[in-house]
């Protein structure tokens, strides 16, 4: 950029993004972002049992019907930004038998099992079932990037999904579970220490069982999650750019990372969650968000939110005069 | 908000910026920014005579060339974000005289002087200028809101304007020259002495000569930061909000609050930048910016940047289900 008529390092993390979709799009100057796709992988958890999050799990259902008719805060926020959604149940309890078959369809093209078995108690997933959740990602990741995809959104939707994406980041990071747990929508203290004790209580199981790879993210978590970590090796394996979101998207990046290193190189962070594991997660992955707005609605939008960032990032170094050019 | 088929708080900032614009359209939910009108006011500094800033004054004109032709810094992401871009002359060196005739006296339009008196030795306008000055800023705002505005942006042009925003800060805060320069667009600790030399003589002439008001701003400023002022508090009195940018723009917010109190409520702060003075008078008029990029490229374009997430804040707002609504 040091030909471009700005002052030297005067576009600050704005300089850092362009450069970084840049790299990632092979192009100088960038060729911006005209098809940003978010899917939403929907799923329930078994920990919820446990008392580990603020709403009762029925809630998962009723919000993947607002996605469907686009009214939840993602939907407003991706109209805003022009960011197309796609909503997927991966592992909802909700059978949906009151969508008509063609909407029901397609909102079960990958589900996996209705729910996951409670991490706190034994493995969330068998083998098989991790296999074919992340199968699932992967494939979904290869429809959007068919489908003309050229920036990637993950986002998820399951009441209790910070309790197996803290796990995930406690297994990987080697972290107790107090380091890494949050309020997620606003749990009490009690609930918290029980969302801790959940915690450690699945990386001791999984540390025993002597698990990794894929059995020790299936049994840390759920087919959402793991169906969201195939989906961001594969964006990765096929050079297509993802703009990260809160604490599930950043775990399973993390993951993502683990079974694929350099993944990371193609994932972008859109937003800080006041979720403690994300930030962890970030810092490992070497990841400084775009905003810091204190959101904690879930769903990708605080990746959402982000896109006009990276946007602006792009306009930057594409269309500004160069020195040269100038009298 | 309480309705919203979200989380109690999870729209963290996001919330807060929704609140603020329902208040200042009296809508609820808000009707959104369809017409975002971005002034860039440009003038030269005699001070730079002083070594002040690390570029040389003829940059001035050369930058409002680049505005004049949409290739600079600010025109890119003004585009990308359908904001309009007005560039006005209120005191650049430069006369423009290679320009055609139309292009010239629109630029000209509120011209007050070329550049300003060197504010370290004495008053940088007289008294008549800091009014006409003043008086520009005010009819700009007028002329901007008849056009349509809905949420007006101050955006200021001009190598060397740092120092007399500085000295804006300085004197209204009451703090000393070294608590208030920055580096602008890179200058080295030589050059940041001098600046804070300039500022503190600036300060101590202005008080002993017992100014205040805008006799005491136009003292210490030059007519493009003058006017800005008078367009701050001209927005404010008309019921349009301002999204503030940079050092320059909340320089004059807080010059804006001084001479018209209770302004600062139609203004929110668009980016951190990297100015202290900047964070200083951010805090005085209890405002916390939406965005922290590092930016330093001047001519409005943190708040341009800071647009789609006063839009994501609005779609949120407008667009989300009520909770009532959800089965």
């Amino acid at each position: 950029m040091a030909g471009l008529a700005t002052p030297p390092g005067a576009l600050g993390r704005l300089g850092d993004l362009a450069v970084w979709v840049s790299a990632v799009q092979d192009a100088v100057p960038p060729r911006g972002f005209d098809a940003v796709r978010l899917v939403i992988f929907a799923g329930d958890h078994g920990v919820t049992s446990h008392g580990v999050s603020a709403f009762p799990a029925e809630i998962t259902g009723a919000m993947v019907r607002t996605f469907l008719a686009g009214r939840a805060g993602v939907s407003a926020l991706a109209r805003a930004h022009d960011v197309a959604v796609r909503v997927l149940d991966l592992g909802c309890n909700d059978d949906f038998a009151d969508l008509d078959a063609a909407t029901r369809t397609a909102l079960q093209a990958h589900k996996v099992r209705p729910g996951s078995e409670p991490l706190h108690l034994r493995d969330a997933l068998t083998p098989e079932q991790a296999r074919a959740a992340y199968d699932a990602g992967v494939a979904v990741a290869l429809e959007e990037i068919a489908a003309g995809a050229d920036l990637l959104i993950s986002g998820d939707m399951g009441i209790g999904n910070t309790t197996p994406a803290a796990a995930m980041v406690a297994y990987a990071l080697g972290l107790p579970g107090e380091a890494v747990v949050g309020r997620g929508t606003g749990i009490d203290d009690e609930a918290l220490a029980r969302k801790a004790a959940a915690v450690d209580a699945a990386v001791a199981r999984v540390r025993e069982a002597g698990l990794d790879g894929l059995g020790a993210l299936g049994s840390l978590s759920s087919a959402d999650l793991v169906a969201t970590t195939g989906y961001l090796v594969t964006a990765a394996r096929s050079g297509v750019p993802v703009l990260l979101d809160g604490l599930m998207s950043v775990a399973c990046a993390l993951w993502a990372e683990e079974l694929e290193p350099g993944a990371a190189q193609w994932f972008a962070a859109g937003h800080r969650s006041t979720e403690p594991a994300q930030s962890l997660a970030l810092e490992k992955l070497g990841l400084d968000p775009v905003l810091d707005l204190g959101l904690r609605l879930g769903e990708g939008s605080g990746a959402v939110a982000a896109v006009p960032v990276l946007r602006s990032a792009v306009a930057l170094l594409r269309d500004v005069a160069l020195l040269s050019e100038l009298g």
